[in-house]
């Protein structure tokens, strides 16, 4: 069950309107990468854990937060299209500046949410649930989670660097700190997680006798040049504790495939090539 | 430049036909975490690396090894659709197994394909480029990359316990191994990317000055019950050196949103509350 | 900001396992009318409510209890794939109950989720935000939420005759019951609004010089028979206050529409036709 | 069974070409509430309607004035792109006012439709059938039209908002009078079909045992603040004749949900958490 | 403008019951090349062409037919759902015969459409916009309208496999029929375009200054094996009138690429490799 | 199996940087014709092609090629995208053509891929799946084939107008040029596929009595005005060897469809109209 405060997490007043940017900052509401994004993996982790309270309860305290993340930018948004000037045409017409902020803002925050936030990305998109997951698996879902806090902090990152607006970028430097917080405490809990379960591939319970072990630790050389055999990937201890090996030129295993002829009943191409 | 050559990496031959397997089989083709994502999104990384040539030929060795992995499992599932009942209506009414059978199979290996593999998702929904992320950071990318191994070694595995064919289970052990090798490469290129960079948290080129650092390592219990408080999370030492700290009672910063009335020319509800 | 207790707002507890209804239920999740859709429609129409404060509270009341509803679905799905006969293959092999459960289950409940909610349909279809308006008229808001509401409510109680299961009619008895406040606040709040800002034709702010007045109470018979020229829609006082008019054989009134060669320069065909 | 005549409904006739106005006029063709989405979802009701012809006419009058109004608006959208200035490069580097137009027009009209209308919204994004609702219950669906004509009418008048010329502003005045009309026709069937079936919670035929009667007039205070106890939806009679009741603090009914661990065979997490 | 006749263009009535066919008949309704994609590609082709009235009727005459062709289908959607087994859950616990059909069938036929057709593939994925081409250049549209009318013939036939349903077939086999004359006659106009344009290269009017000429005819062998350079497509005649060129060892003109460093305002991976 | 040569296909070096070309240019790596689409295309039905490896070979030499063009535009969008002048926020205050770039360039290069190209079309919308097509069918696929190849090539050529930049109109010149191809090698093959299989119609597999061949050569006049009439496919012989007929008033053959009324168990609508 949830519960809402009225007072933001944060403060989101920009000095002034820029709609150019609030179409920008609309990717971390609705991108892959956004707050409705990691607000509803988070969550959805969370609902689908099963037993590991500790875990569910952190994995829910960071989903909860977010769905907060969502409502201070989107309250950002709204304030960024104060006043864009949508209806001046005549001055548009005149005035490049004008006419470039009108073909340049997302015609969606003019014509579909009059002036408020919209659940998609700086491009348009609308925001889709194909972006998350939660498998059930803590170790590969901590990993998910890291990824997602690393992508989101690097475009917070660059937003930082698209505006000159001081409000605005007091409400970035919030979020960047969040999602340090965020990168160290699904860090803290992956390490704890490869300690418990004894190994650091995921997941840790297939056995052995499942895996053709003699692939599990060769690098292939697909794309010519031997650049990537200087690496700390291609010789000496993996992570796994087993040695990297590294084969220059791969070869098939598998023979060359022929498929049987197609039935007739599916009307593909009968059998031509003699 | 890419060449292909006819041989498959690995053999890709079921003891028989099993379409409803062939549909689950999908996953790991079209699927959020299947092989069409890791080669799209590893072949992006690496057309998109600027310098750092050894990390770029690592990446690009494994997106084009991720295209033969595709090929290999479309064969596979051609395979597995040889012989599916689908023009043998009588026998379905009377035989409820073969009834399943149509009723189980996804319709595009019988409509759409003409019994081969489909670009799509074991529910028949088509791979999308919103599942991939190529961000020109490789700390961030390594993440992303080792998240989606994690994601897809587990979902091998739990095709590995959905059927009892010997073939199909061989090429999942292979695929299983190669999750291995490509979660511990992975983990080995992260490893260094973080010492070289001198630091944990993505991107580390943001000035400390950007960033309220205040918020930087709090656990904020948006969700009541003071479990997650007993992590490592939560008290000691984050992975980034600086102490955790806990905070049971969240506060807002950003006091109560108001927004200024719309404008007439939006067209939106006048203020009618006093 | 938002905050999440433990408890379930209704409980959620079905007698048995019963993944293929698990699927179906996905629809009230991640469907086009879900909780994700309400909640997140809801929200964003908060968020975005400019002035308004009453109405903006009730919309937020709601948004919330809603994000409660997915967790009560999500628990709910979870526990009827507990027991899924995902790993039973020789069992299926021969009892074709199980194997119609098998390939009737939604794949990723098994695949991808582990045997938790996913956020898709009930077809397996990743929810999207382009289900939900926030559109910063409340009039046209209320009219959206009422349809979503009476289309989540017929859906509840379709659902409620696909399954004998107790647990699971009792948590559907209560959804039913939320979905009727809710058809009834949002009908109410708009009976206010349509008093306050005086009419019912939303937006109520175009001014009528805009409007081509002769073209906005006439019934065009688009479709043979008339049929339609019985209903109240053909004749009488209109809800506006006008009287309809019907036309049984509607005109065009914009002529022939004849477009200009294309350019050379985007090499569409050239004239060829004489 | 359709035909087609050559007349548009009503003139499509810009004044003189604006590429931008082009790309934001693609909203009422493609978007969510655009002219597809009204006829794709008026002709499915239709077709699907169950007897009650003297609705189903009604909506098949009105799906099929629709697939006209997508006509009459691409009609539009082509005169505005005639003479766009996409080849003229030199120009544009020259001219910040022609810059502005090519980075703010819609790219597909240029290099895919050839200076046509796409079946897309103002962003670029291709129409989904995910917008629409054919239910098969008249009195749901009634309300999903009266929303979609009261959202795009609103989107209608925002257009008119953004542009000056008097062509284009023509055709809107049209297409909000026969929004108007549509408002009109879809309130008066409504109002009839709740009469009829004597009730206005939708559906009306789901027995009162079936439904948790305690919640079905609660207003559940969720998100803190007691601005929403005052409107008509907290106290005094409901629009289906029950009272309101407004609960300032609300619980859970639910209890804590534990899953059970997941079973090792979807390699989910075991059971760390002690 | 369009105007709707009642009579279906075709009779459509099942023998019995069949929710599974129900559902893989949706294929060629809202599939990537059922009626509705046929149908909206014709008509926005039609809306688009600029002059050359003959095509545009052409055009206008098919896309129009298509639309019945939606509805007739829908119609027969809707009869194969009479009678679906949807609420005889203890019948189904014993009979697995129904407990096929109750996993078969599309669930959105009995949550969502009320046992009507949807706007749907037979997977269930909603159709798309992205499916469709409407280019302004009339030769490659031509090619379109073939390619479409060709998977679509074929599906068709693949469909008539999967039923034994008398009343089903007699419908295929009028859509097999039109199929046969859509192919047809976009064959006879292709034919006459690339006689009139004088050229079978679309777009015809590329000048020949702007081809790098010496790539225009040569076959790379990318794929090993020269089984290729048996085909008419290697040596000889090519259908412009031009001689194949058959190149078995590719070499690349474009050299090893190498990207700039990024520079720090992106946030990327500085320089680490050297 | 795959392997990747560093050498690109063609060289890609524009002369200047140009952010809102690099949006542009993304259509043919990301759109619905663009490289993925023929790359994932002709590859998936390489993989399906049972039996006739002479074709086999063919569309997997072509596939792999188009892996490479996609590398090739890529490398050029992130030169294009040097120097994008994203972190000039004074600057572009004063200087509208800088305002134009940033307003006009795709969000996602500067937030999102750091200066890269992204799997999209140039809308920013992410490539799907859903465009592609593998069915088994030569003979049909050959025809998306060419169609793919004609629409591709006719983008490439309206490319070519929107720059004056020699480096890219360079590697354009090279992308006309072998889209030339591919339109040749798709001609002969189908070609000879249609004399070997002794007909146009695909598939050539349907016996003439599954057809209703009263229908398959008439031409219906569904849009009024006889200007069809005057064309190759109203009279006269039709490519499949038949005579054209046109029928200048088209009737209806299968009557009114009326639907029984909904089960009560679906909560649709009760038979109101008498």
């Amino acid at each position: 069950m949830f519960f809402h405060k009225k007072e933001l997490q944060f403060h989101a007043k920009p000095e002034k309107s820029d709609p150019v940017f609030a179409k920008q900052l609309q990717e971390i509401i609705g991108g892959q990468f956004g707050e409705m994004s990691v607000a509803m993996q988070y969550l959805f982790q969370g609902f689908n854990t099963r037993g590991n309270e500790k875990y569910k309860d952190l994995i829910m305290d960071t989903g909860t937060e977010e769905l907060g993340h969502v409502e201070m930018i989107a309250t950002m948004v709204a304030r960024l299209l104060d006043g864009a000037p949508i209806n001046e045409q005549e001055k548009a017409a005149k005035d490049p500046v004008i006419g470039a902020i009108m073909g340049g803002m997302n015609p969606h925050h003019a014509i579909v949410s009059g002036l408020g936030a919209t659940p998609e990305n700086s491009a348009g998109v609308p925001w889709s649930a194909g972006y998350i997951i939660a498998s059930g698996n803590l170790m590969a879902d901590m990993r998910a989670n890291l990824n997602a806090e690393s992508q989101g902090r690097l475009q917070v990152a660059r937003l930082y660097e698209l505006t000159e607006d001081r409000g605005v970028k007091d409400m970035l430097s919030f979020l960047l700190a969040r999602d340090t917080m965020h990168q160290n405490q699904w860090m803290a809990a992956l390490q704890e997680l490869e300690e418990k379960e004894g190994g650091k591939i995921a997941p840790t319970t297939v056995p052995d006798e499942w895996e053709a072990m003699d692939f599990s630790h060769k690098l292939y050389n697909f794309s010519e040049g031997e650049d990537s055999a200087r690496g700390a990937w291609a010789t000496g201890n993996a992570p796994d504790g087993h040695e990297f090996q590294y084969e220059s030129s791969p070869v098939g295993y598998g023979g060359k495939p022929e498929l049987k002829p197609a039935p007739p009943y599916v009307h593909s191409t009968p059998p031509l090539d003699k």
